[in-house]
């Protein structure tokens, strides 16, 4: 599947790009089934709430679940990040975000590449994320906000002073937009926060401002996030790496199949 | 003013009614000044941050601003809660909060009444509620999420823990409803949240369930709330009565004035 100029071109300049009931709704049931299974398999790569066992989020079910190998090669996915990127990418980071009912962690305003270069080193923001709603996404349960176009203009900050702080320890507020920073930002740029059934897809810049509404929903909230990265781009931390789960050590380049994940699957139950 | 008999249908089906730009910008302007003076009156009424300087919330400005002491008699405000309630009402409660930028009360899923009674023993749930917007309120910056037709219930749950805790305190946890009952009442009703321009007015029942998002913009954003109650229904507190900046004491029935507030201020500069 390729994106259309004018889809291209609005990725480009807005720097996300919706893409509506992209997945049917039998292919959904199918990935919230496996990760459903996926969320049992003990390991650091489940994280539970805070001195609960509610699962908050898993990361790289793609190594677990053939639904998943197949998602991150299903050509709706990764025909359209090679076309905006490079035809070579792996899968620098896949996770599944489970935003609890009532809250969910309020993560600051930021730029994902801002981490990724100070925790993992990565050298360039060549990164493509795509996001999977695996529930609906409305206004009240917690959707993304985005600044539009606020990645055409690199990182608001450099962290610097994290950096000089530790090598391998994020803290939000080492990234965070200042209110100052967020303030110019959204009266440049806006905000703006694509909704949709799920089963649609975003796809979103590494350098997008972007924040995330607390769930104000009785129910949680599911999104998955695969980063595609540029095999000329891997990471060179200085120090001790973060685990396999958090940054994926394959980076053979992936080719698309032929035909969308949920045709390949076999002997898979849903 | 007069409400349409759809309007009315509206309020009583609904439990809340919008009125898009009911005042004029010039107006809003008036008032915004009038409460930047009001916040500089040293007193209990005025509430800071935890620690800080910043205004979160001022109460009984109608106490001491010609503005606002016309705002609650003007005949777009006092005439539809007359017609609504019943012809002698009078201000249970004034208060402007201003949520914040990043942030703001978390205020849990409540109905007013029930926080009313146990507090103040107030016997019926015979007031309407009239939001002012005095700035635009838009998805992003915090906006009150009602669950429609949830006022036809009555309460959903008594508090009557709380009341035999305290009969002074009221604590968030006392009021709001458990995840398991809200959840039942999205499923039923939906949620919802009014937005407009600044001027645009909401006026909500007592019994709505309702909740606040949080301010995720780098503004603060201001919403008077003017608690109109029938004076046959005046509040028969057990204890101690609760301030008379939270509880107005003055429950002589208002009369509407006979043009909109901004045209009876006289050498008043906004």
């Amino acid at each position: 599947m390729r994106l259309t100029q004018q889809q291209a071109d609005q990725y480009h300049e807005q720097g996300f790009l919706l893409l509506d009931s992209l997945l049917a709704p039998q292919e959904v049931e199918t990935l919230r089934a496996a990760f459903e299974r996926d969320a049992r398999v003990p390991g650091p790569q489940v994280v539970t709430e805070d001195g609960g066992t509610e699962v908050r989020a898993v990361y790289s079910s793609h190594q677990r679940q053939p639904e998943y190998a197949g998602l991150i090669r299903d050509p709706r996915l990764l025909e359209p990040v090679r076309q905006l990127l490079t035809e070579d990418v792996y899968v620098y980071q896949f996770k599944i975000n489970a935003k609890p009912a009532f809250g969910g962690d309020k993560w600051a305003w930021h730029q994902d590449y801002l981490a990724w270069r100070l925790a993992d080193g990565l050298p360039a923001p060549r990164q493509v994320n795509i996001g999977v709603f695996l529930d609906d996404v409305n206004e009240f349960n917690g959707p993304v906000i985005f600044l539009p176009g606020s990645h055409r203009h690199g990182l608001v900050h450099d962290g610097r002073s994290a950096a000089a702080r530790s090598e391998q320890h994020l803290d939000p507020d080492d990234i965070s937009l200042s209110p100052r920073q967020l303030a110019e930002h959204v009266d440049r740029h806006g905000m703006t926060s694509p909704k949709g059934p799920a089963g649609s897809v975003v796809l979103f810049s590494p350098e997008i401002v972007h924040g995330s509404s607390p769930n104000m929903s009785p129910y949680a909230r599911r999104l998955l996030i695969v980063t595609y990265n540029d095999t000329a781009n891997l990471p060179r931390p200085t120090g001790e790496p973060r685990p396999d789960h958090v940054v994926c050590r394959d980076t053979e380049p992936l080719r698309p199949l032929a035909a969308p994940f949920s045709r390949t699957l076999s002997g898979v139950s849903a």
